[in-house]
């Protein structure tokens, strides 16, 4: 499945819940995540741009594996996921295969309804606020989230590219 | 987790299952088991001895890692295991990390209780007739397990340490 989703850094996220609630924005979730991510053995992840992930919302959890990014703009990736019964024996399965555990990413995410999008404010511990959006169904283009996200009050500028594993580890480097 | 058991070949199955029947073991359950076999991509699973399956019982998944045998005899073994909700995703998951698919092995096995002990009558496709033992909790030992075969009428010389994989692959092999 491809992933068709753009992220924008937000300096005011109250500013962004606001404009969501006048576009009669619905609120679906709220639920605090956390993502274990891996290194690959004998591949170089940062090099490849992929990205191996073990997720848990809750009780629940999920293994997914994002391929490189495909699009100059968007996040667009490959994303393969299943879930996963039981996420500390997934991780040490990982282990023993020889991956590593790299970070983990941990945020609290509303998730809202915008007639076709999808749209999840973040704020990841140590990185920062972040705005999500997502469309339903393939026929679009990555230009048009963009525009969505201008309609928003977020302009081109904040676009990040960048995987919160990223922009956690380069926090953490102090770059 | 320790998987402590012992496998054995069978020339007449049936012989095995009228010895259950008489000491009084019940049968739990019968069931078509499918394990895919997967391949590191960095490691020689043969030489290490480890082994990454996903299997499918009916419609639910599982994947599983084993570590190198620890006992000269049986085929205890690390055993970490989890349910995954989409064994195809998770094997496309494995695939996209360099995990190359080795081999499928097919089973009817039949599960039956005796006492303390499992008991599996397995067909496996390609390979045979099998018996395993398991006995649950930790502590006994392997002669046990020996011993529990030879009241089955299953001798010494039956016993088989390479796992169904190793078999299938030397049966194709022609070996």
């Amino acid at each position: 499945m491809l992933e068709i989703e753009i992220k924008a850094k937000m300096d005011r996220p109250e500013a962004l819940r606001e404009a969501i609630r006048q576009m009669g924005g619905l609120l679906r979730g709220k639920e605090d995540q956390e993502d274990r991510y891996f290194c690959h053995p004998s591949r170089d992840f940062s090099e490849t741009d992929e990205a191996l992930r073990i997720r848990r919302v809750g009780r629940a959890f999920s293994l997914t594996y994002k391929g490189p990014k495909i699009d100059p703009v968007t996040k667009t990736r490959e994303e393969i996921e299943t879930p996963v019964g039981d996420g500390a024996e997934a991780g040490r399965i990982l282990e023993r295969l020889g991956f590593q555990e790299r970070a983990t990413v941990l945020k609290e995410r509303e998730r809202y309804r915008l007639g076709e999008f999808h749209v999840m404010v973040d704020r990841v511990e140590k990185v920062g606020d972040f705005v999500e959006v997502e469309k339903e169904g393939s026929s679009y283009t990555p230009e048009e989230l963009v525009e969505f996200l201008a309609s928003l009050g977020v302009g081109r500028g904040a676009i990040e590219r960048r995987s919160y594993l990223e922009l956690l580890l380069e926090a953490r480097e102090g770059r």
